[in-house]
């Protein structure tokens, strides 16, 4: 069915069971698994601001894939070896300037990426100093380093482009259609009081306990039996998840023809360089 | 129309009348009502725990229909003749150890009831000292008594079983998609006072003034017109009532074959001890 | 697409631009554009109330259709130049002892003010005093005068009628399903400060502040590129926009049989006569 096409299957998809591995790094993502908790950290270290490019989505769904069809993995803390951001969000450089063919692939690594995380049988906690809202709305939970001036949010609309329907469904799941349809409108990033007080977080930590806190909370969520957390998980998700699934192909097409429109592109070259002219 | 299949239709079910009736009791479930005002109380009295059992929830669907049908009746208030808890929810013994038969007929009993009184006609009022959070989400009002050691939440995963999706659809509607995804895979039992910021329940009162506060909000219900009040809560229910009305057979087959499992069955088993040890 | 059945389409609509109009005015609505920053202000000036009548709707209808058309309003601040009461909503003389033909009409006319409202591709700030509430929900933003003697609330149930689905569709986008159930089946009215903590109002200011504070919310909005935040903005509002377009004839023949019921009438005629003593 077709809520196989995503998630852990363990007893169908032994395949790639990494039962020796302790630790494997590649360019732009660091995992640990500690085998005796059960718990993986998966640390995000492509720098200046962990960009979602191509290649880091590429990792990115390797080390998921693999951590997923672990059976020794029941949950993963996501957070950031880089000061001052989790995730800057979609890398502008991918969307600008690309053959089809290009884009074509990187959305395709979009949607695998937000399947495969926003789908996980495992707990996925986010210990996020700033930035990477589509990554962390697709974890079970969310802390955030208590600092005002960290920002969180999905600014695609600040960009002249549109966040596509399953941003948009994974926002409203978390926070309701009135703050999301204002904060999407607006594309509003919020500082991480206000990101609280909406829900876009779960809580506040002093950025020294991000680690500890999630640890915590990730061994809370670890104490209840799987299939049945699993499944109620599932079933809270699955209508999201299917319907990208069903207007896949559409949406790998619409995103393509929106982003290749010259006024588009011109739109986003602007962003860079008032980007650029900030550092 | 399938808007028929629940609620009442008093024009065409007249049959059912108990115009003489001042209050009728049966083993588990008092029913007083106040013709003047057209009130009824209905009282749990069903020990230990007014879990929902085969036969108690037989003996209330009897008890919501006499009432459904009665015009002499227009609000509902329920509580508990129990100290310390509502009901504690499904009754493990039903589920644990019986025949295919009886868990198809204590499930369908389950829906039946939920039917009665998510889709009822009267207004309805939970008035809990503690627990049974299916049963209050359903009405259309909770108060819970203020203490802090009174906790209520769906603890279906805390079993190793899982909340059926109308379960599910009726907590979304009254605390929104975030907490109860939350809330349901952690099978959370809420304090009070955690209750009541979540949405859970309406408001908590001192628990001697429960039966007071009911019966003044009740009044307060009771002002608005009955029609136009039924029509509304028919048209924020139905879509949700409709759901299980219309995977009504899929849904008992889920749950007598999932039930039946021996995973499942050792893991309700190993609740029950813990719960008899705790004694 | 039906998703151009509302809402401007500029480059496919270009007919009705008003180039040279700096203000236009009818009977009940005075409208002032203002071409440099784009920002239209549109006064209800309808005594004693602004009831939602027949005439006030088709003179709304017509302002809105211009200035959605004119490529150089980008925003609309409504309020009303009538003090104490922004709009009281349905003009009940207009559903009371009227032909079907009457109703009919009417009912049009409510929901072409809906579908241009909530659908503009305008950015829409409802600056209220009082009342007004599907108005204002169908707006982007709503500012509130912080006055606790000032209400706003879908009275509907309290007239013994009962809010069409599209209400409730647009009540539920702003507040959730919990807020709208209770509200609606209540026919709640809210006063200001209780308006705000539901989520119904977006912030509350001295009603002297009104016009100034809408006018900096607004600019806020209009710092966005239009392009993104109205193909965000559809994407937020368009199913429930469909729903009606849908179901258009179905909900008109809806409201006039309903409508047109003795019983109903003759609630609709107390209501009035209660309307009259209290003057």
């Amino acid at each position: 069915s077709r809520a196989q096409a995503w998630g852990r299957s363990a007893r169908q998809r032994p395949g790639l069971l990494l039962a020796q591995s302790r630790a494997f790094s590649n360019n732009k993502i660091l995992v640990e698994l500690d085998e005796g908790s059960g718990v993986a950290t998966v640390k995000f270290k492509s720098p200046p601001v962990n960009s979602l490019s191509l290649d880091f989505l590429t990792e990115l769904c390797i080390s998921l894939e693999k951590l997923e069809n672990n059976r020794g993995c029941r949950g993963v803390i996501f957070t950031s070896a880089i000061p001052k951001v989790f995730s800057s969000g979609l890398d502008i450089t991918d969307m600008c300037g690309k053959s089809t063919e290009h884009y074509v692939e990187f959305w395709r690594a979009v949607q695998q990426m937000w399947l495969r995380l926003y789908g996980s049988n495992m707990v996925t906690i986010a210990a996020i100093n700033a930035r990477g809202c589509l990554f962390a709305l697709s974890c079970d939970y969310r802390i955030m380093a208590d600092n005002p001036k960290f920002y969180i949010g999905l600014n695609e609309s600040q960009l002249g482009i549109v966040a596509p329907f399953w941003f948009k469904d994974t926002f409203v799941n978390v926070v309701g259609h009135r703050v999301a349809e204002r904060s999407l409108q607006l594309g509003s990033l919020h500082p991480a009081p206000e990101a609280l007080q909406l829900g876009i977080v779960d809580e506040l930590v002093p950025e020294e306990k991000l680690q500890e806190k999630a640890a915590a909370v990730l061994a809370q969520w670890l104490a209840l039996p799987d299939h049945a957390r699993q499944l109620t998980k599932s079933m809270m998700r699955k209508p999201v998840l299917d319907r990208l699934v069903t207007h896949q192909e559409d949406d790998v097409q619409h995103f393509v023809s929106f982003i290749a429109k010259e006024s588009i592109q011109k739109s986003l070259r602007k962003y860079m360089e008032m980007l650029s002219k900030r550092k």
